[in-house]
C-alpha cells in the first residue's frame, strides 16, 4: 500500500542483493524508518523486539532470515540451528512454523552454494503468496461489507477492529483490514472503530497509521469502548485477524479479542475473522486449551512511549511504580462466537466442517 | 486510610476552618501533592479536571463547594447558581445531585451568616456518612470474600477490580476495594486484578497506589486481559464500583465495566458491584436507554502522561498524528450480568425486588 503516494511492502531485500529491509514498525506513527538485517540474529532480534509484528510478516521475515543464516553456514546443523533460534522468537504464530518449514523443504532439496539461491527464491516466493493471499481475503471480505451497505442503503457502514491485520502486518494488503481497504476504495461509505490495543497501541499507532495513509475514515478508541458501541448500534460489524486458528475454529489473537467477540454476541454484531490458511493449525481441536499464550515483559504495560509537543520520543512510566504487571499477548476466541473465517477460499462458518469445506485436501486426516 | 502511616481521608476542611484541601488525584501515582479550594470555582474545577473523582467523593467536593460559594455570597440566587454550575461538572454521577440536593435543602432551612455554618455542619455530616457507609460496604462485601475462601481452603483468593473504587474515590475505605481492604486485614490471602483502566488509568495509577500502600498483593493488567484470566480459572470473583444503579439494578461505570461482566457471565465468574444508596437513581428503569454517558475529550485517549526516568511528569502523543478518537466515559452493565449489589444494608440480587428488600421504604413509589 502507499505512504506518501509511494508504494511499499514491509519487507524486501535491499539494493545489495541480499540484506534484507523492514519498516521499522517500533518508530511508527511518529517516525517512518528502515531497518536493515544482515544476520539471523538481526532477523530474530526484529521479530523478538516487534520491528517486525502480525503473523504472515513474522513469518516472512523468518525465512528472510534462514536465507541470512545460509550466508553465513550452509550446512544442515547451521540450518536447523537457525531454525530453532527464529521458531523461539515468537511462540503463538503459526505461521512461523510453516514459513520456517516450507523453507527448510526447499533449502534441503538444494546443495552447497544453490542453496543460498533456492533459499532467496523461495522466501520471495512465500512474500509474493502472502500479498496474493492477502487480495483474496480482501476480495471475500468486500462481499459481505457490500452486503451490510446496501443493508443500510448505502449509509456508513462502521466496521470495529483490533489490533493490526493491515498490511502492516502482511507484506502487503493486510487480512482484516484488506476487505476494508477495497470496499472505500470503491466507493462504498465505510468508517473504523479502531481499538487503541493495549498495552503495545498497536491499533492507536499502526491500523490508525495505515487508515489514515490510505484515506479510511477511521477512529480511535481505548479497548474498553467497543461494549458500549455494540449495545448502541453503532458497529455494523468487527473483524480481526488471527495468529493461530485451530482446525475447529477457535481463534488466538491479540488480547482483548474474546471480550470484543463476547460484546459481539451479546449484541448480535457479526464478528469476522480474517485469516490466511497458513494461520490454521489443523492439528488442535481445543484453542483454549491447546494454544500456549505468549506472556510478554511487564514494562510494556508499565511504561509507554510517545511523542512530546517538542517532537522527542520518550518513554514515561504510567503506572504505580512498584506495582507488578502481567502482559499476555494473545487470549482465544471459542468458535462459537465467530460469525464467519474469511479465507483466501471464500467465507466459511467457524467450524471444522466449515474450514473443511475449504479445504476438502485436509478431509482425510493429513497434518500437513 | 493510610499512606506511609500517615492516615489521611481524600478531603478535608485546612487549618483555616473554611477552605477546603484534597488530594490531587491528577498527580498521583507520581507524587502526592494537597491541592487547596477557595471558590466554588475552584471546587467545580476539582472535579471537572478530575483532581477529585470517584462518584461519593465528587459528591462531597461539590458538597463543600457550595460552603465556598456560600462564602461569596449567601442569597436563595446564588446558591442555585452554584447548584447549577457544580451539578454540570459531571453528568453522569448521581451522587452529585444527591449531595447538592441534601446541602440545598439544609442551607435553605437556614438564614443569613446561619447559612453558612449549616453548609459546613451539613458537608461534614454527609463526608461523615460516606465513611459509615463505606465501612458497611466492606463489611457486607467481606462476607461473600470469606466465603469464597473457606471454599478455596485458604488458597488465594483472586479478586478482578476495574477502575478506582477505592478509598480515593470516597472519602475514606472505599466501596469495590473496602471489602478487599478489610479480607486483607483480617489475614485472608487476597490478590487484585487491576484492570489499568483506560484512557485515564485510574485502576494502575490510583488502585494499584492504594493497594500498594495499604500493602495489599496485586498486580497490574491491561484492560484487555480479564477474558483471558477468566477463561483459565485465574479469577474468582469480580467487584466493581459504579457512578449511578437504575432501580432495576442496571449498573452504570467506567467504560470497559460492560465487557469484563460479559466475561464474567461467559465464565461462570462472580460479578459484584458494590455500591453506597446514594448511587441509586429509583427515577431510572432502563440504564442502557436512560442513563446519559459523558463524552470526554480525545486528548484522554491520544495523549498519556508519565514520569520519565529522570523523575519529569511528561505528557507524550501515543497514537497516529491526525488520527481523531473517542472517548466515552461509562458504559451501563444490564442487571442481568450482575451477581449481586453490595450496599451498606447487605447483598441483594441485581434487580428492582432485589433492591427493595434492602431499601423497604422505596417500596411504595417516593422517588425521594
Amino acid at each position: 500500500m502507499k505512504i506518501d503516494g509511494i508504494h511499499y511492502r514491509t519487507i524486501w531485500v535491499a539494493d545489495d542483493g541480499w540484506s534484507v529491509e523492514v519498516i521499522d514498525q517500533t518508530r511508527l506513527p511518529h517516525e517512518f524508518a528502515v531497518a536493515r538485517l544482515e544476520t539471523v540474529e538481526d532477523a530474530a532480534r526484529a521479530i523478538k523486539d516487534m520491528l517486525v509484528r502480525g503473523a504472515p510478516l513474522i513469518g516472512a521475515t523468518a525465512a528472510y532470515g534462514l536465507c541470512l543464516a545460509l550466508r553465513q553456514d550452509a550446512s544442515d546443523e547451521a540450518l536447523d540451528r537457525a531454525y530453532d533460534m527464529l521458531l523461539a522468537t515468537r511462540p503463538t504464530a503459526v505461521n512461523l512454523k510453516y514459513s520456517l518449514d516450507a523453507m527448510r523443504g526447499a533449502i534441503r532439496a538444494a546443495s552447497g552454494n544453490a542453496r543460498i539461491e533456492a533459499a532467496y527464491a523461495c522466501a520471495a516466493r512465500l512474500c509474493d503468496e502472502d500479498v496474493e493471499i492477502c487480495r483474496r481475503i480482501g476480495e471475500n471480505g468486500l462481499r459481505i461489507i457490500r452486503g451490510l451497505s446496501e443493508a443500510k442503503e448505502g449509509k456508513t457502514v462502521n466496521i470495529l477492529t483490533h489490533c493490526n491485520a493491515g498490511w502492516l502486518a502482511c507484506v502487503d494488503w493486510g487480512t482484516a483490514l484488506a476487505p476494508i481497504y477495497m470496499a472505500h476504495d470503491e466507493g462504498i461509505a465505510v468508517h473504523v472503530w479502531v481499538d487503541e490495543t493495549r498495552p503495545r497501541n498497536q491499533g492507536a499507532s499502526l491500523s490508525a497509521f495505515e487508515l489514515g495513509a490510505h484515506g479510511v475514515p477511521h477512529t480511535i478508541l481505548p479497548d474498553n469502548a467497543g461494549g458500549h458501541l455494540m449495545q448502541h448500534g453503532q458497529v455494523d460489524m468487527c473483524i480481526v485477524g488471527t495468529d493461530r486458528t485451530t482446525a475447529t475454529g477457535d481463534v488466538a489473537n491479540k488480547i482483548g479479542t474474546y471480550l470484543k467477540a463476547l460484546a459481539a454476541d451479546a449484541n448480535g454484531v457479526p464478528f469476522y475473522v480474517a485469516l490466511p490458511h497458513t494461520t490454521i493449525d489443523w492439528d488442535l481441536s481445543d484453542g483454549v486449551r491447546e494454544i500456549e499464550i505468549e506472556q510478554r515483559s511487564p514494562r510494556e504495560v508499565t511504561h509507554m512511549t510517545g511523542r512530546t509537543e517538542e517532537g522527542e520520543i520518550v518513554t514515561v512510566e504510567i503506572s504505580a511504580p512498584g506495582s507488578p504487571a502481567a502482559n499476555y499477548g494473545f487470549d482465544v476466541t471459542p468458535a462459537r462466537y465467530v460469525t464467519g473465517l474469511i479465507t483466501e477460499r471464500g467465507v466459511a462458518p467457524a467450524s471444522r466442517e466449515g474450514l473443511l469445506t475449504l479445504y476438502p485436501e485436509r478431509r482425510h486426516g493429513g497434518s500437513k
